[in-house]
């Protein structure tokens, strides 16, 4: 499956966001004000979602570049080593001279399973000015497709312009509204969000129906998935020619429709596909030709279970591998979901990702 | 004041015990647990009982070694260095190839002025044999004082036996009962303790009377202070003579006549002494020739109020360096006390320490 493995030159990937380093300190239990206590146990790795996802990416067989910013402290220097030791080309990651790097401290509660996540940014903030026109050209320089997590926003928006110019599909990772997210999904070809975005930034009254509004908000947009954590995911794909069948169908019935065909006795992810070039309507918001797929989650066994921190990154990781790749659909949401368990099997956000693995 | 002004050579201080770096990240408020959180400040500092204490004291004057360990990680090379800065001979500093250096990680919430304490040990952890016999007797060399912190009790151990043959005096700083706490307060000559540590140690019902026991159950020991934050401290001390008088007077009666005494429109800090060589007992307890010291604390305007973390070290960074160079008790737990107060004024265990100060 790695793109190596075909001698072909593996696709590059260009990055623009967020990195970090995670300090996961598991304790006995969660402490209350004023506590002093003892961490049980502590793993530092490296975090932040474009870091993640480019690793991910990497360690499939891709050949990311990101564009980041650290400062040239201990923590500066081990997020640029892990991520070199991946296999991420750190080229156009901008180093300051002073300030801190960004790190997110995760106090671990293994018997409530909660992350309590304190992240401390960067310092200095990225500037767009700090990306020279040299190196934005340079970093687009033969990239099948740009990644962005809506960090760093004036810095993506400008990435973001010269990419779409250069007709390079651009996938957006959303979690949440934040500065420059709607300029960023004007150039967006994909869109990956988290369960309650869709609705968060449509005020729909479903996912569903909120999918059809951010396809006919977003012109652009070739698909939209939410990841659903063990639920699994929803794609809505619009298709490239108007819908061959005239009657509409309703988005909420087609999901439902779907959802009766999942096969809860099996633990492997599947791949549920509607017809193709429905029309799909959603009560007053309109309707849109396409399709909807539903994927599901593996199923982990709970004493297998160990930490789903990065989980939605891995998948993103998969699925920017799946595209670069020319993976169809219904094969590429199954080996994401599978890419994304094999993170959840692992403290942190990276230590579970596979290592070039033929899944 | 400071001993280097005196042209003498500066008395040599050796400490054994914890080193640290604090990480201090300021919350708009305390998380609950899966929050997702950023902190609006971080501040990055040495941290630790005996890295704090002997920097406080490098600062006043003494010439300090430390026996500790640390790994030869980010974390590590910050501790060594800061100590080096701060002018702490660090050459029996132990630094392990691999493994994690201690830190700390405190969550700030100014709002309810609360400090949450969350430590990871150093790893591996220090092993007795790691301080050759050589390096002991070099750390030795000339010391006019050896402090300990009641961590790396082991080595502590053995430090404290080879010290006690040599004859030089011991300050023991108890926070709390730890490993290895009973052997080594049979070899302390000074203690300085927590306000809570010498009810939980005796069993007794008061703090003046548990001190009563405490001198009494330690005959080696000189006197005891404990610290009561903005309550000042107490001390008992020990008469080198039989009381003159032969009439017993009460420790709590002692202590009341004490606390009338004190001038509570007086901001600066000041000391209340009994007389000395009283015959001074405890119901129940017994009773010891010496005589009681009440200190007040500084007082400090609540806007200039910052953090009281590592009040308690600089405290005792300051009776080190008043024990070295044969400061009366009258002017040295004043003294302390204003040492302790300038540490309150700033973010963390350090940032607030005199540098040389003339108090």
């Amino acid at each position: 499956m790695a793109a190596s493995a075909s001698h072909m030159p593996n696709p590059i990937l260009l990055g623009c966001g967020a990195v970090s380093v995670d300090y996961l300190a598991t304790v006995a239990s969660f402490p209350s004000p004023d506590d002093k206590v003892r961490s049980l146990a502590l793993k530092v790795q490296g975090g932040g979602n474009a870091g993640n996802a480019l690793t991910a990416a990497a360690r499939l067989g891709l050949a990311p570049r990101i564009i980041s910013k650290v400062s040239n402290d201990a923590l500066g220097r081990s997020i640029l080593k892990e991520l070199q030791d991946d296999g991420v080309d750190t080229s156009y990651l901008m180093v300051a001279e002073d300030g801190n790097s960004p790190f997110t401290y995760i106090i671990v509660d293994n018997q409530t399973k909660t992350r309590t996540c304190i992240h401390t940014p960067g310092y200095p903030p990225m500037r767009p000015e700090e990306l020279t026109k040299e190196n934005l050209f340079a970093a687009l320089h033969g990239a099948d497709m740009v990644y962005f997590d809506v960090r760093l926003h004036e810095t993506a928006l400008l990435v973001a312009e010269e990419a779409s110019q250069r007709k390079i599909p651009i996938l957006v990772d959303v979690e949440k509204k934040r500065d420059g997210l709607d300029e960023l999904l004007n150039f967006a070809t994909y869109v990956v969000c988290s369960a309650k975005f869709p609705q968060a930034w449509t005020g729909a009254s479903s996912t569903p129906v909120a999918l059809v509004h951010m396809l006919l908000r977003l012109p652009n947009i070739k698909f939209v998935i939410v990841t659903r954590g063990e639920k699994g995911c929803l794609m809505l794909e619009r298709s490239m020619t108007d819908a061959s069948e005239t009657e509409e169908i309703d988005v909420e019935g087609l999901l439902e429709s779907l959802e009766q065909k999942v096969d809860s006795s099996s633990s492997m992810p599947k791949c549920i596909v509607s017809k193709s070039n429905l029309r799909i309507s959603a009560d007053g918001v309109g309707s849109m030709s396409g399709r909807l797929v539903l994927g599901t989650a593996e199923l982990i066994p709970s004493e297998e279970l160990v930490d789903t921190t990065g989980a939605g990154d891995a998948f993103i990781g998969a699925v920017l591998y799946g595209l670069c790749t020319g993976m169809p659909v219904e094969k590429m949401l199954p080996f994401a979901a599978q890419v994304a368990a094999c993170g959840c099997r692992a403290l942190g956000a990276r230590a579970g990702l596979p290592r070039r693995l033929s899944l």
